[in-house]
């Protein structure tokens, strides 16, 4: 493994100087915090991953969870991080002060997080899912079920998840047929079969609150249909002891990666005994889960670029330490008899390098600029701008998810590339992250879920209103890095980019308007990565323009070497991934129609 | 498993219609064979693969090979293969009659090859390796050494490896450390480590031919001093019985995929004991182990066409039985009680095919490009003609080994997320196929080698003439295709990324000349992206024009589905793959220079 995980510097330049966490810590929600005592929780956290999660990382990938007499058995080190959890305050860390939280920002939270990822992504999971849905029930269960299960959640002592998919319905939710039967008591009795379910059991946690998707009897078919409930695995008796509730822990998955991060088949009510408890209204489950879904959705971006980071660091530790070949000099001739160099000397080392640093950077500050636009949602006063930043948060939740899973695999096998044959062995930490990264695409909507919903849902909300205030927010950025000659050409750029995404939008508004959605539609994974594209090169302008300030005014937070390699990045990503983007909106606004089927079968 | 793991028709057709087979059978060298005995031999290869290797495919993975009591243990198939593989001419079909061989063209060979590696990638390396290393020495080594070891190779008895990378030396050769000391037999002592030795032990040889790079004592520094030497694993004695010629298997490699191939760690001499004998003229080893490399570099090629093109069948059933969603409907609403449809009717699912397949299949046109002018090159007895084609294997070569190989990483990884989460999972094959695909990029000169080899050597070889030869290809590819109304807008977009081939070569070349070497070769591997795209715009363009071809013929060795399957697939690929190559152009003549080291570090 490689000595550096994480560039703490680099990430609290993301939440001071590129996300402005001041502005959101002059709000009267988030005023209890300062600089100094975010900086010691950071810190915290960092020790913490130091000593506890880190060592276990490659551990956790070679002695998998697995299923053994119904029940999961995972590393120790998911008791650790779920007392320890509560302890430190890492599960609670965003949750409101009345409710027994810490009160931080999203962004604060989203940097600890990212820190622990960065260290053992195997892990987060256990106390992220249990902090989702532990707010799941604070926004909309009744005080009774707040005051059972949340502060027991909060502590660590009980788990959570989040129980959506089913053998005949994954990206499908509209097809869940787990049922609900009111009972006399105004319980219901669960029954139905939930698979992929992240922390779904193990032996560290006394009980499992299950949020469970199901539809209660004579519910209307389709997501209209679909209730949220707490399933807990024991239920609470009166004396408050704990009483199995037939929630059987079927099976595993065994995965190419993440493989300490246990993958539940459930199975609820198979002896008729299952009972679970209505969150909120009937039939307006999907509208609750949302609010969780949209949280963990913003969380495997953060766990992707987290993971991207880290493998950078592995990589660049690496090619620092490799001598290899030599320079290639004047003559076009290489002298066998001079030392070798080391191999980050390499011009085509360098570019798998800074493309590692590019998008795992430049993830994490689109998930950064996620994170502040909740803050500012979770922290206004005035409704408008509330709804301002509500309507930001929801443009950028499908790219906050993409950009750094998909260019996470980019990224991460750019850095396999760097080790040459070391890369594909066991021996060497980069083969894990790449096998780890590969899910983050697939979880929480796949990036062709997530494409669908920025395209057909997110560009045409409120007639546009979103991507409007998107435009907005890109354009200040352009203004501010104009201020700079030495990057006018690229805020220029960013610019004709913005225009480009107007141009495209035009192109396919015009199926929508038709009525032919399947068309409008039918690239919009295409139209994700040139969105995300041109988003990451807004964040890398707006990190550039940040470092360039620093410089200029004299800030010596960081040395010149740190700031210029953000302004040295920002090149690099502008010369070789925004090049791409005329390219692929020739593709969006190609007449010719290739993947619609029309009945007749001419893939082969 | 997936039911189906190639498709024998497409193989087929670019054979024989893609690359004229017929042209290559006409010819003395080749004259033996025709269409029905060759197809017999496909058939049984077909078999054979079946039967054998399929069926233990997931094994391979699951139960690895793996290092005991100083030897490396593999799965018994590989005895099968190696038996078997000498018996139905496996190994032994390239190599010419008068050694045993079966004379048949590479374009046979490759074809047999890519069924058993699409059924089973992990065992080719063994017979592949066998042959590879008697070629070497029938080429190159005296007739001594030919009758000593060839016949015991091409049956089967003994295996073959090429011992290149040394801890120090991976993929800079001109650093081999591994010394031979000449004794007064005429045999010499080597004394040296081997590292990344595919196939170099296992319980199923009675016999190891290491073929060894090593340097004469007072040989001259860097590659001019490297000779190339036969070191038997058990040197054979005057009464034909073998003795153990210290050559010591010290431990394995443990990877991520391809994990029932063994890679072997060896040491030569530990005990001073160890004799090899020099193959052809001292300090041109290099030059020799080049055949032996080029040759597997087509292999590499091949094999991962191959994987790419079994994933694109499994993924390509599961997308025909998967039911998931609906079909967006002309109002933008899915009817939720309607039927859930296929996945495979999805616009984005039929994305990720038409990608697999294009990628998979144009791959698999790319090696057999290169194999169609190695068998010209062959069967040549016009020395003009034999240098022609030489030029044009030489310019291939570089691309035939990247483009399936970096494709097959996007290709595989797409099939991965049209399973959707059961991508990520174990049980499914998928993500195996992903994971044994991420060494190709990697074997036999990595891309970064590669590309460093077509834009440094190959397309400056002769003043520009290999690439001039292989314009005229692509070239005559076009005229063929305007005959065609259809296909006209296709040939026109191929002859203006000849044209930017030019112009970007004009820009690169400026430097060179000037002596500028790092700065011309510094995006060598956007380059290799750039022009292995066209090339495989030139593939598709091909077999489209041979479909359509068919079509117009009445041609109904396939049915017609099949044919516009290839022209729909070339449309496919010429709309998403070759817009990428202006953006690619932009990138390789743009001014910035952010990749070449300057001194200062700026990565951080």
């Amino acid at each position: 493994m490689a000595k550096k995980y994480i560039d703490i510097p680099t990430l609290k330049f993301q939440l001071y100087n590129v996300h402005d966490l001041q502005s959101i810590l002059s709000s009267d929600y988030f005023g209890e915090h300062d600089e100094e005592t975010i900086n010691l929780f950071l810190e915290s956290i960092k020790d913490f991953s130091d000593q506890e999660l880190y060592p276990v990382f490659t551990e956790m990938d070679t002695q998998p969870a697995y299923f053994k007499d119904g029940q999961i058995m995972v590393h120790p080190v998911v008791g650790t991080v779920m007392k320890k959890g509560g302890e430190m305050g890492i599960i609670a860390s965003p949750v409101a002060m009345e409710h027994g939280g810490l009160q931080l920002p999203l962004a604060v939270h989203t940097t600890a997080y990212a820190i622990m990822e960065a260290a053992n992504n195997h892990l987060l999971g256990y106390p992220g899912l249990t902090l989702g849905s532990a707010e799941l029930i604070l926004s909309f269960g009744s005080d009774e079920l707040k005051e059972t299960y949340c502060p027991r959640m909060l502590s660590g002592e009980w788990a959570g998840t989040m129980c959506l998919t089913e053998p005949q319905a994954g990206s499908s939710l509209s097809d869940v047929a787990t049922t609900a039967s009111p009972q006399a008591d105004g319980s219901y009795k669960i029954k139905g079969q939930k698979i992929f379910i992240s922390g779904g059991d193990h032996q560290f946690s006394d009980n499992f609150v299950h949020l469970v998707l199901a539809r209660i009897d004579g519910a209307p078919a389709g997501t209209k249909g679909i209730s949220l409930f707490v399933v807990p695995k024991n239920r609470i008796k009166d004396d408050g002891s704990l009483e199995f509730n037939d929630v059987i822990t079927a099976g595993d998955f065994q995965k190419m990666g993440q493989r300490g991060y246990c993958t539940a088949h459930l199975i609820f009510g198979e002896s008729d005994d299952c009972r679970g408890w209505l969150v909120g209204e009937p039939h307006r489950g999907l509208k609750y889960m949302f609010q969780m879904m949209n949280g963990a959705r913003i969380a495997v971006g953060r766990g992707a670029a987290a993971i991207a980071m880290a493998a950078y660091h592995a990589s660049l530790e690496y090619a620092n330490e490799r001598p290899q070949g030599r320079k290639i000099g004047g003559s076009g001739k290489k002298d066998a008899t001079s030392e070798q160099t080391l191999i980050v000397n390499h011009p085509d080392v360098r570019r798998m390098l800074l493309l590692q640093k590019a998008l795992s950077e430049g993830g994490m500050s689109i998930v950064m600029q996620g994170a502040h636009y909740h803050d500012k949602m979770a922290s206004a006063t005035d409704p408008k701008e509330k709804e301002k930043y509500h309507l930001l948060l929801e443009m950028m939740t499908p790219i906050v998810k993409t950009f750094p899973s998909e260019k996470g695999i980019t990224s991460t096998n750019n850095g396999v590339q760097v080790l040459g044959g070391y890369g594909f062995c066991s021996e060497y930490i980069l083969q894990q992250y790449l096998r780890d990264m590969r899910i983050f695409a697939i979880y929480e909507g796949t990036t062709g879920i997530q494409s669908l919903d920025l395209l057909g849902r997110k560009m045409m909300m409120q007639g546009g209103k979103g991507a409007h205030l998107l435009a907005q927010e890109i354009n200040a950025t352009i203004m501010a890095a104009t201020a700079y000659d030495e990057l006018k050409p690229y805020a220029k750029e960013l610019g004709v980019n913005l225009k480009r995404i107007a141009e495209v939008m035009e192109y396919l508004g015009a199926f929508a308007q038709k009525g032919d959605f399947e068309r409008f539609l039918s690239d919009a994974t295409v139209f994700m990565d040139f969105m995300g594209t041109i988003v990451g090169g807004w964040q890398w302008l707006k990190m550039a323009t940040a470092a360039k300030e620093a410089l200029v005014m004299g800030n010596t937070t960081y040395d010149a070497v740190f700031y210029e390699s953000k302004i040295h990045t920002m090149k690099f990503y502008f010369k070789y991934e925004m090049q791409k983007t005329p390219g692929m909106a020739e593709i969006l606004t190609d007449d010719e129609v290739l993947t619609v089927a029309k009945g007749e079968e001419v893939i082969v």
